[in-house]
């Protein structure tokens, strides 16, 4: 292991190539806690599927109050895995894909059997 | 919305495919709470980097006791990510691929774009 490259460890860790640091390991853990809600992944869905989206409209689909959705919109946000602009009352929420990629790489094997 | 193909929902739902349903949210929900742990992400790294590896193999790399191992290995197997064969005392490890790759696809935007 000692003959691996981790040049690329801070942009792409990936939980297939070990080892794993506790760094690593503790940001991607934090991007895993806020997937780990079933109405944020639906909420992550909405606004995925949208591109962008104001906050406004993610009520009704959801069923959810605007606190309620708020609170999650801001998990997710403090993960880096969505980001906002603010306007009026209202925030535009849309994907930041490169987290996104980030947090899917990390569970690809596509990077370690392409590994020289 | 209502043109959308949904008949490959049951294998591979994606965060990136709106509207997720609340059972596919749900599923998926539950193998990321197993992922969102700094430990376990590490444990799985050195599981997925050793394709199958005893159970007592574990300890050291990690610096942690036989039931903490014991736990979290556990709770990735609950999570369906790893899969073990039990061997006298210890069991032996591996990652299920098509768990991690449903996992891994659900946060992919591959076959978003891939869609007709």
């Amino acid at each position: 292991m000692g003959t691996r490259s981790r040049t690329a460890s801070a942009c792409c860790a990936s939980v297939l190539d070990a080892p794993l640091s506790e760094g690593e390991a503790e940001d991607l853990a934090r991007a895993f806690a806020a997937l780990a809600d079933p109405v944020r992944l639906r909420l992550l869905s909405l606004i995925a599927e949208a591109g962008e989206i104001c906050s406004c409209d993610l009520l009704e689909p959801l069923g959810k109050s605007q606190p309620t959705v708020s609170h999650h919109t801001k998990a997710l946000a403090d993960a880096g895995l969505i980001s906002g602009v603010k306007q009026g009352r209202w925030v535009w929420w849309s994907v930041v894909p490169e987290r996104m990629a980030m947090v899917a790489d990390s569970l690809s094997a596509a990077r370690r059997s392409a590994k020289v």
